[in-house]
C-alpha cells in the first residue's frame, strides 16, 4: 500500500468536534487505498499553558523537564484521534515519540531528528492497521529523555516520517488553505499557488510567511518530500491548497512566485568606522556574541580610511546590538563616529526560482518601487531572491505595487 | 543512604503553589539525608477532563488509546515538581513510567505492577541526585503500551516504589491528616489514630473510609512497607498523620480501632427459594456474570424444604440484580416465590485487630445497637469485623453509640 502522511496543527485539533473533522479527512484517503501515517499537534492552547507553568515554576528552566511537560499535549491529541478513528471503524493507534522511537540528538527544546525506525508501524500496517496517529514536535534522546523539536516542530516530525517511510506525499492540514503570493490582508489580489518550489518557499517561509516551520521545508528539499498544503476547515478535492514540490514538477510558472515582507525589521548605521582588513569581523562577532540576528549587510565606499557600514536586524534586537557596539567600541576593538538607528523600516522580498534564467528582475522591481516614489534604503539579492529596505509606511505599497508588476494576480 | 518514598495525591498538587509547598516538604526530608523517591498525580480535575475526553470521543473505548490519554496528567506533574525542586536548589529528575521502566500487565486501564527495576533510579542517587519524582498511575505493559492502574493508582505506585526500593518508610500526603476512628462529619468525637494496623486499615479501606486505595493497603501489607497518611495542608512533624504498619508495632490499642459505614447498601430477598444443594451456587453465579458485587450473605433456616435468601449489593446494582435472578428463574435454574429489594439501609461495621483476643465484642455490638432501638437485619463477621445491615435512618445514630460503647473517643 503506499504510505501518505497527514499532519494537523493546534487549530485543527483544537476541540473533539475538529478532531472528529480532522478524522473524517483521514478516512477518505484510507479509502482511497493508503495506510496513512497521521501526526498531530497538541489542542492549540494546551502547549502555550504548559509553557506558562514551565516559565511559572522556573525561569531558567531545565530544558530536560520542560520537554517532558510540554511534549504531554501531543500524546493527549494522539489518543484522542486514534479513538476517534476506531469510532469511524478505521483500525488505528497512537504512538508516542519514545513507542516508534523518534530518535532525536539531546538538544533539548530544539532537538534535530536523527531516525525513524519503521519496522515498528509497518508491522502494524501488515497486520492490517490503516492509520498509525503519531504525536509529533517530540522525540527520545540517546539517554532516553524525551525531547522537543522546537516551536512548529511537528511539521518537521511530518516531513521526517514522509521521508523515512517513502511516503506519497505529506500533506499539512492548517488553519490557511494554500501558499499565497502575497499575503491577501495586504492585497486582495493575493492569488493562492497551485504549485511552488521547495526553494522559494523555503525563501518565503524564512521571510516571514508563517505556514510553514523553515526546518520542514529544508528537510522536504532535502529528501524530495512533496509537500502538500491546505486547509482544514474546507471539504479539499485531491487538487486544493498549495503542493511545495521539486522545481521539475512545476511546468509553467511566474518568474516571480511572490511577494513576501517583514514589518518588525531596523537599519543600523555605524557612521564613518575606522576601514582596515578584519573590520567587518570586528563588527559582526560581537553582534553575533549578543545574540542579534543581523540579516542585510552594506558596506559604503571607503574615503580616506573611513567608510559606513550598515546592517539590519529585528526591532526588538535595536538595543542589544547599540549595546554590544559601545562595548567593542570601549574596547578598543572598533572605531566609529556615531550609531544611527532607524527603527521605522521594513522588508520587501520578491521570490522566485525563474529569476535565475530572466534577467532584468532586479531591475524592474527598483523601477517599479521608484515609480511609487519608494525610497529604497538597503538591497541584498540572492539567487532566487531580491530584498529591500524601506520606510514601513510605504511597505503596503510596495508589495502591492511589485504584486501587480509582476503580474501574480494571474497564472503563468 | 535510607530511601523515602513520599507521595502526593491531586489536591495536593493542584496548583503551581501547591507544587512549590509539597516540594518544600521533600526538601525538608532531604535535608534529614534521605534519598526521596517522590511519586505525584496529575494536578486535581487534570485527569477527570481526560477520561471527559475519551468518554466524549467514544463510548466503548479502546482501554490502550484510555491510558495513553489519561496518563499524561501525571507527566506534566512529575516535570514541574521535578523542575520547583531544582529551583530550590536540589538535584531531582522526572520519571515517566516507561522511563523506570515500571513494567506491568497488560490489563489496561486496571493494570498490576509486575517488576520495578531499580538501577536506573539507585545510579543517579549515586551520582548524587537527591529526588527521583515519578509519575504515578501508569506504567508500560510487555508489548510496550502504556497502562494506568485504575483510579486511585498512584498509592499503589508509592507503595509498589517503597517495597522495590526498601524504603524507610512510605508517606501519603492528601487532603486528609490521617485515619480517623470513624468520618468525623458523623461525631465530632472521632478521634486520629496515631498507628493502625494493615489488616484494620484494609478493612476499613474497603467499608468505605476513602482515605486509601484498598490495593495498595494489601500491597503494604504483603511487603510490609510502613505507611504513614498525612495532610499536605498542615505543617508537618515526624509524628504526624497516622501510621500504617504490621501489629506488632502497635504496643497498646484499643479492641476497637474504628467504626465504619457504608450508605449506599440494598438488602435482597428471594422469598421461598426451593433449597437443594447447588442452590447457592445458582443463585450467585449469574449474579457475578451480571457483574453484581454481592456483599452479605445470609440463609435462612429452611422449611418444609424451602428457605429465604438474603443477600446485601451496592445500591446502584440492584436493577441489575433483579434482571438476573428472573432471568434465571425463567431459565429454570431457580425457584423462588418473591425477590423483596430494600434499598434504604446502610451497613455499619467494627474494625480491630484486638478482636481475636476479646470475647463478647460481637454481643457489646448487638446490645448498644438494641439499646438505641435500631434493628438488625443482617449480620455477617470475620475475626477483626462484625458488620450489620441496619434501616439507613439510624446510620448515624448507630455509628455515634457504637464510637461511644467502645470508647473510641479516648486512646488505650
Amino acid at each position: 500500500m503506499p504510505v501518505l502522511v497527514m499532519k494537523f496543527g493546534g487549530t485543527s485539533v483544537a476541540t473533539l468536534d475538529r478532531i472528529k473533522r480532522a478524522a473524517k479527512r483521514v478516512g477518505v484517503e484510507v479509502a482511497k487505498g493508503y495506510d496513512v501515517i497521521v501526526i498531530v499537534s497538541a489542542m492549540s492552547g494546551e502547549t502555550n499553558k504548559l509553557v506558562g507553568f514551565v516559565g511559572e515554576t522556573s525561569p531558567l528552566y531545565d530544558a530536560r523537564e520542560y520537554d517532558a511537560v510540554v511534549s504531554s499535549g501531543e500524546n493527549v491529541t494522539a489518543g484522542l484521534m486514534a479513538l476517534t478513528l476506531q469510532e469511524m471503524d478505521v483500525p488505528a493507534r497512537s504512538w508516542q515519540g519514545w513507542q516508534v522511537p523518534v530518535k532525536t540528538t539531546s538538544a533539548h527544546s530544539s532537538a534535530r531528528i536523527e531516525e525513524i525506525p519503521t519496522d515498528n508501524i509497518m508491522a502494524k500496517f501488515g497486520e492490517g492497521m490503516k492509520v498509525a496517529v503519531v504525536a509529533g514536535f517530540q522525540g527520545v534522546s540517546p539517554e532516553g529523555r524525551i525531547t522537543t523539536l522546537g516551536r512548529g516542530g511537528s511539521d518537521t516530525t511530518a516531513v521526517a516520517f514522509a521521508a523515512a517511510f517513502g511516503a506519497e506525499r505529506c500533506d499539512i492540514y492548517t488553519d490557511v488553505d494554500g501558499v499565497y503570493t502575497t499575503d491577501p490582508r495586504v492585497t486582495d489580489k493575493a492569488r493562492k499557488l497551485d504549485k511552488i518550489a521547495f526553494e522559494e518557499m523555503l525563501e518565503l517561509a524564512s521571510l516571514g510567511a508563517k505556514v510553514l516551520q523553515t526546518r520542514s521545508v529544508e528537510l522536504a528539499m532535502r529528501y524530495k518530500v512533496r509537500l502538500r498544503v491546505l486547509s482544514s476547515f474546507e471539504e479539499q478535492s485531491d487538487e486544493a491548497g498549495t503542493l511545495v514540490c521539486a522545481e521539475e514538477e512545476i511546468m509553467e510558472s511566474n518568474v516571480v512566485a511572490g511577494v513576501a515582507f517583514s514589518r518588525d525589521e531596523a537599519k543600523m548605521t555605524l557612521i564613518s568606522v575606522a576601514d582596515r582588513p578584519g573590520i567587518a569581523a570586528a563588527i559582526f562577532s560581537p553582534l553575533a556574541e549578543a545574540g542579534v540576528n543581523v540579516d542585510m549587510i552594506v558596506q559604503n565606499i571607503s574615503e580616506e580610511g573611513r567608510t559606513d557600514m550598515t546592517f539590519s536586524c529585528p526591532v526588538d534586537q535595536v538595543a542589544r546590538a547599540e549595546q554590544a557596539m559601545e562595548a567593542a567600541k570601549a574596547a578598543g576593538d572598533i572605531n566609529f563616529h556615531d550609531l544611527v538607528a532607524d527603527t521605522n523600516v521594513a522588508k520587501v522580498s520578491i521570490v522566485g526560482i525563474g529569476m535565475r534564467s530572466h534577467a532584468g528582475v532586479a531591475a524592474k522591481m527598483f523601477e517599479t518601487l521608484r515609480d511609487e516614489g519608494v525610497n529604497i534604503k538597503v538591497i541584498t539579492t540572492s539567487e532566487i531572491k531580491v530584498s529591500v529596505l524601506i520606510d514601513r509606511k510605504y511597505m503596503e505599497l510596495a508589495v502591492q505595487s511589485l504584486h501587480d508588476a509582476f503580474g501574480l494576480e494571474t497564472a503563468a
